[in-house]
C-alpha cells in the first residue's frame, strides 16, 4: 500500500537538525526560525522538472542532490552562509525506495553544508522538485552582479563544460547514469562553491553562478552592471576531464554549456593576489579569463583579434 | 514569437515593491532581506499542480491568487505577518496574456497584505505553481498545533463547506469559472484569515488552518497536543450560501470539503470573550464547536450521544 502524503513528510523528511537556530522545523503550517541580528538574510528558489533540468530515468539521489545543489550555488554567488531549506515535491507515485533515495540525497548535501530542512509541501502530480534556500550575509559583504567596473577583471571557478559533457554523454546514450565518468558524475552532482563564495567577501565586485552558460551568464552581469566585457578566448577554463575533446568541442561546452554551478566574478586586479591565496589553499582553480570594459556586451577575443562566437545560453522558453 | 524566459521575468514579476526591508528583490542570484529584530521568522512552501489543485481551464487570474492565498493562510494559522514571497512557476509555454492574468491575482492579493515578490524562478514543464513565503512573528507568541489542552474550545471562523461545494459545480458543470455563484467565487478566491491569525496572538493555544477538511486537520492538531478533541455536530459552522443542501450535505460539506481556508484554533474557556470582541468588530465570524478532551483522536456528538462519522479529509497519495 502507497504511503499517505503525511506519512512520507514524517517518514522522509523530519530528519532533526542539528542547528538551534530552527524553534520549530517540519510538522506545523510554517516554520519558525532565527535569524543571526546583523546579517542580511539571503533567498533563493530553483525549481528542477522532469524531461528539462534532468533526464527521466535519473536515478533520485541525484536529483535530491541536484534539486538542493542548484539553490545552494544561488546563495554561493550572493557571499551567503546557507542555513535553512523547504522542499516543494510533486511527484506521481510516494514511492518509497525512490524517496529514500532522494532524501538521502538532498540530506548528504544538506549536512555537509550545515543546512536544515524546515519544511515543505509534499503533492502527487508530474515530478517537479522546487526547493527555496534562505541564508545571511552581512549586507554590505553580499556580492552583486550589479557592481562590476571597468577595468575589474574577469575570473571563473574551477572548470566549465564538464556538466554539459556529462549530459550529451547521458542523451547520446555514450554513458549510463552508473558510470564513473568524471563527466557525467559532474553534470549529476556539481558541488556549489559555497566556500569561494564566502572568501570574496570584500574583494568581487560582482559575482554569478553560472548556470546557463558562460557567455550568456557574462552577458547578464554585464548587463546588470552596465558595462561591457571583453574575454579571451584563449584563457578559457578548458577543464581537464574535456582534454581528449576537439579544441571546437572544448570551446562550445564551457562557452554555452550550463550546470556547472562554478563562480563568475569580477575584481580589482589589485586584489587578485588576496584571492588567490584561496585557490593555493586548496579552494579550487581560479581562471582570469578577461577583463569588464566601458560599452555594453560580450567581446570575445582570439590572440588578440575580435571574433564572433555562436551559439547562446539555455532559455527555458526560446526552444 | 513567444517571450524568453528572462523577459517573463522581468515583464510581469518585476514590480517594484513598497516595503523597505527589501534590499534587493528579483533579478539578482538571490533576494536580500532585513528581517525586524527580536521576531522569529516564519516559513511555509505550497504548490498548486494543475488537475490536482486546481481544475484545467482554471482563469490564471485564480490561480496566480490561489496559489499565494495557501501560503498566506499558513501564516495566518502561525499568527505571522507576512512579508515577502518567491515564486517558483512551471509552465508549457510563455503565453502573455495567462502571465498578464496570473501575475494581476497574485500581485492583487500580495499589494492587500502589504507582501512583496522578492524573487523566483521560471521554468518550461507541465503547469506546476510553486510559492514561499516568509513572514514575522514574536516568537513566544506563534501559534502551533501543539500547544491545546484537554477543557479548550475548539473554534472555527467563518463557515466552512463552501468552496467545497463550489468546487463539486464547477466538476459537474453546474457552473462555469466565470460565474457569480457565491460557492465559486469562494473556492477561486478564498481569503486568508490573516487579520484573525494575529488577533489570536496570546489568546490561542493551538491554530491551523483548514486546508484538506475539518475533521481530518482537527485530527492532527489533537495528535500534535497529544489529547482529544469533541465536537457536536449540531455546531458545525455551516456557511450560510449552503442553507439550501440537504442536511446530510451540509455536514458532509462542513466536515470534509477543504479550501476554505478557515482558522481553526483552540483557546480556554475564560479567553473567548476577547476573541469575541475581533468577530463583533467586523472581523469575521467565530463558531464553538466542541472542546479538547483527555485522550486521543476526535469524537463527533449529535445530541449528546456520540455517532460515527464516515469519510476522511484530502491526502494526495491516498486515491
Amino acid at each position: 500500500m502507497p504511503l499517505g502524503e503525511f506519512d512520507v513528510i514524517a517518514r522522509y523528511f523530519s530528519r532533526s537538525s542539528p542547528r538551534s537556530d530552527v524553534l520549530l522545523g517540519v510538522g506545523d503550517d510554517a516554520a519558525l526560525l532565527t535569524p543571526p541580528p546583523g546579517q542580511a538574510l539571503v533567498a533563493a528558489t530553483d525549481t528542477l522538472v522532469e524531461g528539462r533540468h534532468f533526464l527521466p530515468g535519473t536515478p533520485a539521489n541525484a536529483i535530491g542532490h541536484q534539486a538542493l545543489a542548484v539553490n545552494l550555488s544561488d546563495l554561493a554567488a550572493m557571499g551567503a552562509e546557507p542555513a535553512w531549506a523547504l522542499l516543494a515535491l510533486s511527484m506521481p507515485r510516494s514511492d518509497e525506495r525512490w524517496l529514500a533515495d532522494f532524501a538521502d540525497g538532498l540530506y548528504a548535501l544538506a549536512e555537509r553544508h550545515g543546512v536544515a530542512l524546515v519544511g515543505g509541501d509534499t503533492v502527487s502530480g508530474p515530478l517537479v522538485v522546487t526547493i527555496e534556500v534562505l541564508g545571511f550575509v552581512p549586507p554590505a559583504a553580499a556580492l552583486l552582479r550589479s557592481g562590476a567596473r571597468a577595468g575589474d577583471l574577469i575570473v571563473v571557478s574551477g572548470g566549465l563544460g564538464v556538466a554539459a559533457a556529462g549530459l550529451e554523454e547521458l542523451q547520446s546514450g555514450r554513458a549510463a547514469f552508473e558510470s564513473k565518468d568524471a563527466r557525467v558524475r559532474r553534470f549529476l552532482r556539481a558541488e556549489p562553491r559555497l566556500a569561494l563564495g564566502r572568501a570574496l567577501r570584500g574583494f568581487a565586485t560582482a559575482a554569478m553562478d553560472v548556470s546557463d552558460g558562460l557567455l550568456g551568464d557574462l552577458g547578464k552581469l554585464a548587463r546588470s552592471s552596465g558595462v561591457g566585457a571583453c574575454i579571451d578566448l584563449e584563457r578559457l577554463p578548458v577543464a581537464s576531464e574535456l582534454a581528449a575533446y576537439p579544441l571546437a568541442e572544448q570551446e562550445r561546452l564551457v562557452l554555452h554549456g550550463g550546470d556547472d554551478y562554478e563562480l563568475l566574478f569580477t575584481l580589482p586586479a589589485d586584489h587578485f593576489g588576496h584571492i588567490a591565496h584561496f585557490s593555493e589553499a586548496g579552494g579550487c582553480s581560479l581562471q582570469c579569463i578577461g577583463s569588464m570594459v566601458p560599452g555594453a556586451g560580450v567581446e570575445c577575443r582570439r590572440d588578440g583579434a575580435r571574433v564572433n562566437v555562436a551559439g547562446k545560453g539555455y532559455d527555458h522558453f526560446a526552444c
